[in-house]
């Protein structure tokens, strides 16, 4: 099925299943040809991302295909228009045997994947990302989910794509602070990279060669994503480390009421997490002002600007917290998946954060 | 954890867990020691089995517990009680670290399951059940599962148990349509097993030694399911054949609307299928005839008594039909588990289920 399309790398979760990630500039083909073998096609988009469904629907069979349509936003990654999708499928005669393709970011992508995954009890499905975030990060690794009044993410489960495709010429239509999101969530992953890409993407964001990273970067930090979803699926263990910045940042998200965007929590919640971590000991300092610079040159933001309690009030809340506990995952170092000290998530104190606060 | 309670059985669903069936008279006990090493229990029943769950209420602390009621009835089985559910748990501050108990029967478990499994994308939990018919097979398995306006356990997702406890005492209250219920899917299992459960069921069901099954033959019962469970734990082979019974049965359901209780559906299903599978050469005339007698020593209903026609409709929207086709999984002779023809589903053509419909 990979015939036209490299596939670029491979994500092994574990459970003897494997799935390609794939790059290219025939997005569309690759996904007509993956959706081949099955006879009922479900395409899901979002009001942004419907010109790319529209290329993809035109290369399959009409009479195989249900087009699925949510508006743009957070908001509609609601139980609501969850169980819209499914009965719309269900009175379709949609069965166990289609296939579902998710067409968007990351909303699209959490929002199709746990429609397919509890479709029936589980159908096939497929994430074409079109969002730097997604591609780098959302779009692989099988977490679902939907948000519900009280808490983001709350409902979900673990459902991993057939694959993911990586949409490179939809990144040209995304707004610059859609943009800096990615880029936010690409130097997480880079941060947990053994090799040189940390280096590499931060000289690429001080001195760009244009508006777009290069395909193989975005690729690189997509496979840091898949080589920590391979060794720890269930988010047992290493896993957790890609939740890096997200126990600060989720709290900002929830203390500005989602003004603030997922990707620019991420920023300020690694930079504030590091921070923490320093004073903790188990950080290094000059590591710290590495990974401040890098996200400094993608011009994203890095204090909070907003009171401690505000924020902390929400992190109490958090999913990683342990027994009352507020958790965060921070690598030993730029470049380490190792455990910090027993586990791979750490505790934040409420006097060690409110010290570092800004 | 299980000093006090014996492990009747182990299931394997395969991905290297396994957890155990308990069986004994100390249900409340047990339950509360599986709990003990979680610092939040969420305790979950209905209006029928709220009286099991005082009792293993009444030995949990209580700043440990959430106790959570749903209306008795498959009617409740549906996405807003799940949601109402899981916004208590929220509310609540109800973490990952949380086991959710299900008491009850088919419904309590199924739902109780889905809420576990997708609550903040899955948390652990253990069924008690309390009804013949999901000691025997619900509670068994991981598939949990909401009904759908249009159609009944079409949104779900498989969710392992930590443990299942059958509780005996409790099937002593059950009416006894309920009980007869739990009997079809009891004789079912048996159909599946090669020694001689099914001789041995039937023998008991033709002079009962009381209203009540003993335990052994109960749990010889759910063993059957746990081994064909740890055989295929997605459905994607021969679990298919626990189906037995069910596409026919399904579509009797949908056409009574619901009318039909669901043993009573699956016990004229499994005669209706078997007939048709006589017919096809895929079963022998003779275990036709011994199925039929344990059915009838059951005082199941064993013919449909309505139109074909209004039965098949419902049919041609089942969960196992296959690009269109509708499909029955009936064994190759009582006590076979081995594929009928390449698979453990056949093909259930209308002309030949028309023929042998009564």
């Amino acid at each position: 099925m990979l015939t036209d399309a490299a596939a670029a790398l491979w994500v092994a979760p574990g459970d003897g299943h494997r799935y390609p990630v794939l790059a290219g500039n025939e997005e569309a083909a690759v996904v007509a040809q993956l959706a081949s073998a099955h006879r009922r096609v479900v395409l899901l988009a979002d009001d942004n991302t419907a010109v790319y469904a529209r290329a993809i629907a035109a290369r399959l069979p009409q009479n195989r295909l249900l087009q699925l349509r949510v508006r743009a936003g957070d908001r509609y990654k609601s139980r609501a228009e969850k169980a819209r999708l499914e009965d719309t499928m269900l009175a379709a005669g949609i069965d166990r045997q289609a296939l579902l393709i998710a067409v968007g970011g990351g909303v699209v992508c959490d929002l199709g994947g746990f429609v397919a995954g509890s479709y029936m009890r589980g159908i096939a499905h497929i994430n074409v990302a079109t969002t730097l975030l997604c591609q780098v990060d959302a779009a692989i690794g099988g977490k679902t989910a939907v948000n519900t009044p009280l808490a983001k993410n709350a409902i979900g489960m673990f459902h991993h794509p057939r694959a993911v495709v990586l949409h490179h010429r939809a990144l040209a239509t995304l707004p610059d602070e859609e943009l800096r999101c990615g880029f936010a969530e690409a130097i997480k992953q880079a941060a947990l990279a053994p090799d040189d890409l940390f280096e590499v993407l931060a000289g690429w964001l001080a001195a760009p060669t244009g508006r777009l990273p290069p395909p193989a970067l975005v690729l690189r930090c997509a496979a840091v994503k898949a080589e920590v979803v391979a060794a720890d699926s269930r988010d047992e263990g290493v896993r957790q480390l890609l939740n890096f910045g997200h126990t600060v940042g989720h709290g900002l998200e929830r203390a500005s009421d989602y003004a603030l965007r997922h990707g620019a929590a991420v920023s300020i919640g690694m930079h504030m997490e590091a921070r923490a971590a320093v004073l903790r000991g188990t950080f290094p300092a000059h590591d710290l002002e590495t990974l401040l610079a890098a996200l400094e040159a993608a011009a994203l933001p890095t204090v909070a600007n907003r009171p401690f309690e505000a924020v902390w009030r929400f992190m109490q809340r958090d999913k990683k917290n342990q027994d009352g506990a507020v958790m965060m995952a921070v690598p030993r170092r730029l470049g380490s998946r190792e455990p910090v000290s027993g586990g791979y998530t750490q505790a934040l104190d409420e006097a060690v954060l409110r010290e570092v606060w800004c």
